[in-house]
């Protein structure tokens, strides 16, 4: 949508060869930088986005069932469509297999991308399948917006918040790790995460500045939406939500458990910048409505960067990287 | 676009397995089983497809460059809008490279990314990057049409044809195996293929009844287009136009040569089914507006299945499968 302009998103290996994707793209990249392409077509935006899901890199098959693999891989790509406000249309999915996989596994895999969109809304439009040397699902979504929230949106002053809960996921995958089984509600929230579409739609409606769904973390994802809006952004740690099963795995591995969770990927969250006179009342009913908790954790200041702070202190942490 | 129905599709062990997706997906898949799916978006039409292009399955490292492989993997995928008539809006791309691999060799396979949609058009809308086992690239196409052509709109008493020539790219396919250099046509077919974008523009426009891209040989393709259209289709292989380079090729490998050319997959021809009362000198006009040859194969008869014939003898041959 923007022609060719340079995004601005924070530091990390996967940014910077993404910048560096761009350059070499010159004048045929275009508007690549935020959760998802956008395309004017007649009134309304096209939102699409692709995503990757690959076998010892995502997940592993042995800590998910088939029906898992398949549902994580599609709600992965979905969140960047919440994250635009946008209601999905479709995905296009493409599967890739080892040679010697039996039909009956992919079929399960496809249960588990069906059982997502039924709660989701949205189809499988297209697809292609082929093999391949370890499960690899690519996701497209398509979906329209009347007004997409970019990343680029948020003003001095503003207000920070997160849907939902932090760090479920972490604390799941700190288990498999760990050689233990999460705790079922931990489980659940990284074997089967729910995109937030209808509050994506929802604060789209009502006048958000700025989105993005975290998906590599809090502490990585807020730099993305600090440097696309050229300000600063201030977040105290202590007003995080936690997800039921932080503090003992945060304990386990010895790290504060906002810290913990702030670093945690895949929890498929929310992050938005909302006007500083966004009234309280319509918070209550953004979470009658919608059925999905809103919490106000720091808010946008003029500068750059991004402070993430614990009882006063400054922290330095780190988001999740597919390079590192 | 069709809402759930099961899509017609050839034989093929690939095919089964879309099937049995479809199945599964159940009211959750919609319009599968085109070269791409359609979303109509106000007087117009979206058209989008993905495609998977995988080391070792689709290419080998040792006999492309990275340039090539980009350029490759952009091809296939815009064939498939070439295909609907479509013309590009753009592409989203998931690159997935080993842990190891260096920033100057993503941005060599950008290099021809960019290098092949400075010729067609379009820009990289958006994208994901991530490590994997091999290097595996997945391409979303997203083009628009005013008016698609379907492989299901076949008539009985259509004439087939097909643009440009055929085989180019399985002659270098089998010089690679037999640890030979390709004569540089053939190997040029087989790195740089170019899309027929605007050739199914012009077609589209000029009331095709029915279109396929040659991804897995006119061998197979013909297949869905017959069974997309519940039609037979009758094709005279000696009036195949084939690629130079085929003929040294087939000769090696002890085939008959338009039998060797029906079999090669990945040529990215279209074959059209066009009104019997098609205008002769609309054909010429569309060579001289496009600068592509078309040749009429054969015709569309009543009944259903494929029959290629030789002298007068029908031949069985099958195309290629990614899972044979």
């Amino acid at each position: 949508m923007t022609g060719g302009a340079e995004p601005r998103l924070g530091p990390g290996a996967e940014f910077e060869r993404i910048l560096s994707l761009v350059r070499v793209l010159g004048a045929r990249a275009s508007g690549v930088g935020d959760d998802c392409a956008l395309l004017d077509i007649g009134g309304e935006v096209l939102a699409t986005s692709v995503d990757l899901s690959i076998e010892n890199v995502h997940f592993r098959r042995d800590w998910l069932t088939l029906q898992e693999i398949g549902w994580r891989a599609v709600a992965g790509a979905l969140s960047d469509l919440a994250a635009m406000g946008a209601t999905p249309d479709g995905i296009l999915t493409g599967i890739a297999v080892p040679g010697d996989t039996a039909p009956a596994d992919i079929d399960e895999c496809t249960r588990g991308i069906r059982a997502l969109l039924e709660q989701t809304g949205g189809s499988v439009l297209g697809g292609d399948l082929s093999s391949g040397p370890v499960w690899t699902i690519s996701v497209t979504v398509l979906g329209r917006v009347l007004r997409p929230v970019l990343r680029s949106g948020a003003a001095v002053g503003d207000t920070l918040w997160v849907t939902g809960s932090l760090g479920g996921s972490r604390a799941a995958l700190e288990s498999f790790i760990a050689g233990q089984d999460p705790p079922p509600p931990s489980r659940e929230r990284f074997a089967r995460p729910l995109p937030r579409l209808a509050a994506g739609a929802w604060l789209a409606k009502h006048g958000a500045h700025a989105m993005i769904d975290l998906s590599d973390g809090l502490a990585g994802d807020i730099r993305h939406l600090a440097a696309a809006s050229s300000v600063a952004a201030r977040v105290d740690l202590a007003r995080l939500p936690l997800h039921p099963g932080v503090l003992s795995m945060a304990e386990q591995v010895g790290e504060d458990p906002a810290a913990f969770a702030a670093q945690g990927g895949e929890d498929y969250e929310l992050l938005v910048a909302l006007p500083h006179d966004f009234p309280a009342p319509l918070v209550e009913r953004f979470e009658s409505e919608t059925g999905v908790p809103i919490t106000r954790i720091g808010q946008i200041e003029a500068g750059e960067g991004v402070e993430l702070s614990l009882a006063g202190h400054p922290l330095t942490i780190a988001g999740y990287d597919h390079f590192r």
